[in-house]
C-alpha cells in the first residue's frame, strides 16, 4: 500500500467512517457487505465508496460484495492501527478524563500509557488505571515510554504551550481538542478535533425537517 | 434557501467546517478570504469549495474572494444556527460533563437548558451552571423548556433506552455519543459522534511519515 500518492483528504477522511461502519456489521454478524449496503449506512454514493477503496488496492468481489472481515483488517492496516500506538492525554479535566476512559480507543488499538496534568490536587490520582503525572515530566516520560500521539484537552489558553511540549519531547502526533489554531512545525501532524461539528450536522438537518 | 435539492452528504458535512475555518479567520481579522486560502486551511480544493456553496447561492465576488463576515453568516443560516436551539445532555459522567462544559456550543448560538441522570448522587447537582435533573422527568421537562436535540453520554447499555425517551419526549434530533447502532424512526435526526476517527486519522498520517 506505500508509494500510493494523490490520495484526496477527502477519501482519507471517509476512511475511518468506513471502519466504524465495517466493525459495526461485523458486530452484526455480517460476513459480506456490498457497496450499495455500504453506501446506504453511510449516506455515500457506492461510486465514491468503491473509488476510494480502489485507490488503495484490489478489495470485494464483482457482483458479491466485500468481505467485512478482510476489509475491516484492510482498511485498519490503510489507516495503520496495527502500529498500536502509545498515547498520552495531556490535562485531566472532565474532557481528559472522558477520553481516558473511551472504550473506543483500546478497539482499535491504541495504549494508554499516560496521563499528564499541572494541577498539584489532579497529579497522583489516576483515571482508568493509568497515574496522572506532573506535566514538568513530559519529556522524559515521553521518550521512556515511547509515546506517538499526545492528546490536548486543555483550556485553550494553556494549549499552545503544551503543544509546544509535545513537539519538543518528539511525539508523532497531536490530537487537539482546544478551539484555537496551533502553530506547530509543518513536519509535525495535528487533527484538530471541533465538538461543536456535529452538532451542526444536526441543526443542518433537523432545521430542514 | 429552502426548496434546494439534491446536495450531497458529503457537502452538508463540509458545512460546519468552512463555518469553523471562517470563525478562525474572523478571529484573526481577515477580512475577505480566496477560495484557494480557504482550501488551503481545510485541505479541500478551491474548485470543491466553489461548488460546494454555490449549491447554494451566490456568494462571493470573482477575483476577489469571498466576504468572511457575510459567508460565516450565510453558512451559519443553512446550517440552521440562528435557530439557537435548546440543547439537554443526557449522562453527567466525565464525557457529559465535559460537553456541558464546552464553549464552542455557546458560539454557536446553542442554548444548554437541561441535564439529566439517573444517580441519586449527580441529580441536584450542578454543571456550568445548570442543575442535574432526574431522568423520569425527562419528558415533562421537555416540553416545559422546548428541548430540540438531546445529547446522549451514557454508557452503551443504556443508551438506547435513553434514545426511546429522547424520541417519546418529542426531540426534534439526537445527537449520540454511545458506541453503538441505535434504533430510532425514520423520521428522527440522529448524528453518531465517534471520537476515535480523529485519532485515526491521525495514525493513517503519522503511519506514512
Amino acid at each position: 500500500m506505500k508509494g500510493q500518492v494523490n490520495i484526496s483528504k477527502a477519501t482519507i477522511d471517509r476512511l475511518p467512517l468506513y471502519f466504524r461502519t465495517l466493525r459495526l456489521a461485523q458486530d452484526e454478524g455480517i460476513d459480506i457487505i456490498s457497496s450499495d449496503e455500504l453506501g446506504r449506512r453511510l449516506g455515500i454514493t457506492p461510486e465514491q465508496i468503491r473509488k476510494d477503496l480502489a485507490s488503495f488496492g484490489q478489495f470485494g468481489k464483482k457482483g458479491v460484495g466485500y468481505y467485512v472481515n478482510e476489509l475491516k483488517r484492510n482498511v485498519g492496516e490503510i489507516l495503520g492501527l496495527n502500529n498500536h500506538w502509545n498515547i498520552a492525554v495531556v490535562g485531566i479535566g472532565h474532557l481528559g478524563a472522558a477520553l481516558a476512559n473511551y472504550q473506543n480507543f483500546v478497539t482499535l488499538g491504541f495504549n494508554l500509557v499516560a496521563l499528564f496534568d499541572q494541577d498539584p490536587n489532579v497529579i497522583g490520582t489516576t483515571v482508568n488505571h493509568v497515574k496522572v503525572e506532573d506535566i514538568r515530566d513530559m519529556k522524559k516520560i515521553v521518550k521512556e515510554r515511547n509515546i506517538h500521539i499526545g492528546i490536548i484537552a486543555v483550556p485553550a489558553a494553556f494549549a499552545q504551550g503544551v503543544a509546544d511540549k509535545l513537539v519538543d519531547a518528539g511525539v508523532k502526533g497531536i490530537w487537539n481538542f482546544a478551539p484555537i489554531k496551533m502553530e506547530v512545525p509543518e513536519t509535525m501532524h495535528i487533527v484538530n478535533e471541533d465538538l461543536s461539528i456535529g452538532l451542526s450536522s444536526l441543526s443542518y438537518h433537523i432545521t430542514r425537517k
